[in-house]
């Protein structure tokens, strides 16, 4: 068979039972992929080589640097032996925005977090979410046509997943990668390049929900945000202070909302929903 | 119950069966961290607020960035409102060895990868990996003591753990963290703290193997790492051209061997492991 794109043949020695048989295999591919805007390098990811424009423009709006999808003017994919590097030919506003967070930073090197070596600039200022409710069934519905859509992750094992969802749990938009900020990333990509740009819907991810999730939903104008696994204290704190319902532990028709619990369709529910120590 | 360092408590709802319900409920810290070193900002890492010296001393170390554990005098952590700067102070060599780095960077901010701006830093050169020899059966034992001994994340199915493992399977020393680099990384910093530094081992990891894990217990003097999920192409690829034996899908005794099966204890499969398209 011919593998989707970010997948390639192993031979691999399976253990199990009494003896060892090899096999043939899929495993997911993993790539540098340098973000270069206009000319100067901004940041060097592992990800899964598909969707590099999706990602582009994913990355530079979910991170700030872009502020309008009219301010990427165009995306060009190099490859050399070390990786793939995406050009973003971008407006000046946003070049201008570059250099100072540059400016800022001069002399030093950022890790870890996107462009960022210091602590002061690692909470952004973020959009408060549009205050959509949701019926309690649609996470459901989406985690399960996300889970049927994961064809790097059936053929590999190797990869997270994050969909776009109307209101009524359809998945529409699905986006896999090595890592769960790139799947998100392409997804917002994608949707600013799609039919479905600035209509309602949430965010559905396979993975845990960490701070930096949170951040980049808000960022994408999420109506809520649903993962698979549980969400980290920062990123419950945060979703309450920018508006973002988060549900998490989604398996079945179950799940746990952190936040705004009314607008995920448990608006009966009484105590309120506190949080803190 | 006083909860382990790193977990908080929160009031959630819980949407299961014909009603909500709102519990009680354990979620795991999240917290920016800021690597210093002699005053200088490297790196900011979202990352579980335990073991800071371990972190410090283990990212160091497999970033290259100290080359001993003697070029590291002292750990000093600081809090703000902002997050925790852990201060490092560094021997000249590797002050100079970080200004280095960043003279090649000059004007520029990295991302993504630590402290990495270029796709040519991103392979680093990896020491050859020890030629140690395991029994088959010793991952599986080191799954099941790993897996037993994840306080944060039986309360929480936030986090991920790191285990430096004896060749019996015994584990040593386990770290959690809501990153899994992060759980490596504090594994590799405690390990040299403590009375199994230079003694033979595997690193045990509950998360995928990626390129930047097998990188890091390269940098480690792992003799192996086995992995709970899948490992990358580039994972693989790492592992075979350093000569480190990589396991992937722990289940119960049950794996995949992706490289040198012949260390994995599995030494009488044939046909040999063939890697490639």
């Amino acid at each position: 068979m011919t593998p989707p794109a970010g997948v390639r043949a192993a031979h691999v020695l399976v253990h199990g039972g009494p003896s060892a048989r090899t096999q043939s295999d899929w495993v997911a591919e993993e790539v540098p992929v340098a973000l270069v805007f206009n000319g100067i390098s901004h940041a060097v990811m592992m990800a899964s080589p598909a969707d590099l424009h999706d990602f582009a423009l994913g990355f530079g709006i979910t991170e700030g640097l872009l502020n309008h999808p009219d301010e990427l003017y165009g995306v060009e994919v190099s490859e050399s032996a070390e990786g793939l590097s995406v050009h973003l030919s971008v407006a000046s506003a946003c070049e201008w925005r570059l250099k100072e967070r540059r400016r800022t930073l001069a002399g030093r090197t950022g890790c870890g977090l996107c462009g960022t070596d210091s602590l002061a600039e690692v909470r952004r200022t973020l959009p408060s979410c549009p205050e959509v409710s949701f019926n309690a069934s649609v996470f459901g519905r989406a985690l399960q046509a996300l889970a049927a859509d994961q064809a790097i992750q059936h053929l590999t094992g190797a990869t997270h997943a994050a969909a776009w969802c109307a209101p009524s749990g359809e998945t529409l938009i699905v986006r896999e990668d090595v890592g769960r900020h790139n799947a998100l990333d392409k997804v917002a990509g994608a949707l600013l390049r799609s039919p479905w740009v600035g209509t309602s819907g949430f965010a559905c991810i396979t993975s845990r929900a960490s701070f930096e999730m949170v951040q980049k939903a808000a960022m994408m104008g999420a109506g809520a945000l649903a993962a698979v696994s549980a969400p980290t204290a920062m990123a419950i704190d945060t979703a309450q202070s920018c508006g973002l319902p988060l549900a998490g532990f989604l398996r079945g028709e179950n799940f746990v909302a952190y936040t705004f619990p009314e607008r995920l369709g448990l608006a009966d529910a009484t105590p309120p929903l506190i949080h803190g120590h």
